[in-house]
């Protein structure tokens, strides 16, 4: 039996990248680059990628008729992401597309949106360690992963995160300041799944870490549809043997 | 201890109640007159209303803040409510204030937007009699009701409901003609809390019944606020002992 | 890439099957001979059998430790399933086994065991019709499935149902007396799965069902565990740099 | 309008503050009495106590049938509670009554029973101080409290905490040693509430502490219940229009 690939558009601001030099000597040809190319390697992937200065985002509707899963990383510049691209993503995750939102796309149009919520958090850039707690190792977003991992240096986000209660929390990380966070939080939406996952600060090679990549794939295979359908409002039809009004 | 009166906004779109006759002699003074009245009689509530043609559909900045639970009940003219208003009702329950939402209001902007999905369902026009279950009998919402109630004629709304899992289902309903719908679902969303409460249907006397205004009740007295208080992003404080960057 | 097959025990009561002409007329081999044989045509999957009165239950170590996924369906005998191999079952489920109650199932000393609640519900045997509602087209349990689909008769199985808030709720079943049912309920429980189904009573040839065989096997496929693993109470090792007590 | 006190019985092991001077010191009349006479001296509280020692380990049918919410401490003397004593409380907390497990009663009969699971943690004891972080701001639970409290010293729980996903979560902890943990956990089970809240070790002076005072008086305000009904498994009556067997 073959089973077809899962086709995964990466999807990044790039911004970043072109005008910082730190993070461009992390990411020279930005973060989606290393991401796609990581995931190009896995069995049954295969990834693409789109920037916010292409096109329609580079999300034109052929892209997200062909896309299973969609990977999202964005800070800077969320505000110039368009409304209308917006609204085509959210209704295709409601189809069933998968939705993989990294770091500081907590802030991102797209997963407020879905969320209904600010998804405000506490932060503070201080290369401190963080250590991220497998709270759910049967579940299919942690296969391989122990009972933690590190990162030597990440920006810290802390609680109150707001989001609603996530449908599955499967990391609860550790900072070396003091806080703690939920970083890997699961909802079904429409027929779609969505995972957050907070590492990825632009000026760490955070999407080198192997952990974290095992973790991207992993969501990437969890959030792969099962159908792809439009949510509609149907009629029923009429039934013949209910009473007439009184 | 004198404890301060939870305050209600009634809102309702107001429109069938003028244009349509059946409706205007169910609900001469529109459904909102209704629904306050009923809330001006129980203890420790005190009820007024707002209506879509007021200046910023009666839900000013100082009437929100005046309002501990908003109830809302809309269906032709969803779209005519403005997206300024919108934002300002999700800003004020994320805040805390309590909302729920009376059936047509599933597709309502300000619902879909604390939902984040399309609320879509099945519906039927067809005068069938609707039984209403109480799956938490030992929930707030639900206080006083028995192991179900009914109601002759309703109008059918069936599932699939395109709504995130309810933080608690307190009531499932069946319809004569053969469908089952979640409705009473209970949602948590910031600091605030959310009610969907299905019936209503305009053109039967639905918020006469004593069960369905027992329901509202009960509900504004588990919305009511328990903190009012802006969501913020706030940067941690340095910390004096972490380590240099690497 | 080979991939193993998920290895199923099909455990029955098996006492109705034998004592009662007309279950044995539907059943002549048992409820478990059918759902053993229709999993057995399935890709990847291998299923053995195991009924109540042989040497414990047919639960021995060695069949557990070499079951993915256990089905159980019980009805007049569940007091006479031994403690110790409750425990047995159990503690294999929070290891990572899948579980899949059947019907009467919900009474089981396993499934109240795993629940903690009574697992009390509503019940007619008057030959009615069920439609049960697909309320998660999208979720691996569904896969196949329609809007709903229909049972001529079963036994009515009713709300209130006193179980925990399910992880994820697959179906809502209409009966035509008037009842509803959460009859789809997914748990995770340890590194676990398990899954309530409510078809099946012994009367009516259930099992032979297209649908709810699609269902039972969809289950299957879902429950299949990633890890099999002990659950520990660790000591941390000591750590140098905490103060001394007060 | 006279509202009726909630009536609470604080029920201790009672055994480390007998053998340990280190204990007795903090506690000289045991921790139950301690919290009992906090909970005293709060508007709309009444509190008993009871203690393992005692004939039925105090609790009684009658005592039960007294107790609005029962709060829960023990250690090292789990398994000399009765599992008849254990199976009473259940009953009770399904039929509505409220109950608090407190620390290390997280091994107790009765939460492993109400859980399902082996409630295993990760532990250490080494003075670290934890940070309770308050991830519900408008929860009645959390009433009061502010973005955090701090323990000086306590005993460390960690992750992975073996318990099904709390209806709600409403502190996560940070220990100094590198370990987070869910500290605060809502379940509804049957019309009963129960909450899971980790700070207690006996040889720290924790239930003298403002701030966990407080969160464990709103808890019991949160689980006092609103009905107390038995549940059962009714038998709906026959319905006449139903067709006959095919």
């Amino acid at each position: 039996m073959l089973k077809k690939k899962i086709r995964v558009t990466v999807w990044n601001e790039f911004r970043h990248e072109k005008s910082d030099a730190a993070v461009k000597k992390i990411y020279p040809d930005g973060i989606h680059a290393v991401i796609a190319a990581h995931l190009n390697k896995q069995e049954g992937i295969i990834a693409g990628t789109a920037v916010l200065d292409q096109p329609e985002h580079g999300l034109t509707r052929e892209t997200l008729t062909g896309t299973d899963v969609l990977t999202w990383w964005g800070h800077i510049a969320h505000s110039e992401v368009s409304d209308e691209i917006v609204n085509r993503v959210q209704e295709r995750v409601l189809e069933g597309m998968g939705l993989i939102i990294l770091h500081s796309g907590h802030h991102s149009k797209i997963f407020k949106r879905l969320m209904g919520t600010t998804c405000n958090l506490r932060w503070r850039e201080a290369n401190e360690k963080e250590r991220l707690w497998n709270v759910e190792p049967g579940h299919p977003v942690t296969d391989g992963l122990g009972d933690y991992f590190e990162l030597p240096h990440e920006e810290m986000y802390g609680e109150r995160f707001d989001i609603p209660n996530p449908d599955k929390l499967v990391f609860i990380s550790w900072f070396e300041g003091g806080e703690v966070f939920r970083s890997g939080c699961c909802y079904e939406r429409g027929h779609g799944r969505i995972f957050y996952f907070q590492p990825g600060h632009e000026t760490y090679p955070i999407y080198y870490d192997t952990n974290v990549m095992q973790v991207i794939t992993n969501a990437v295979r969890w959030a792969a549809p099962r159908i792809i359908k439009k949510i509609e409002t149907p009629n029923s039809p009429p039934i013949e043997n209910l009473p007439s009004p009184a």
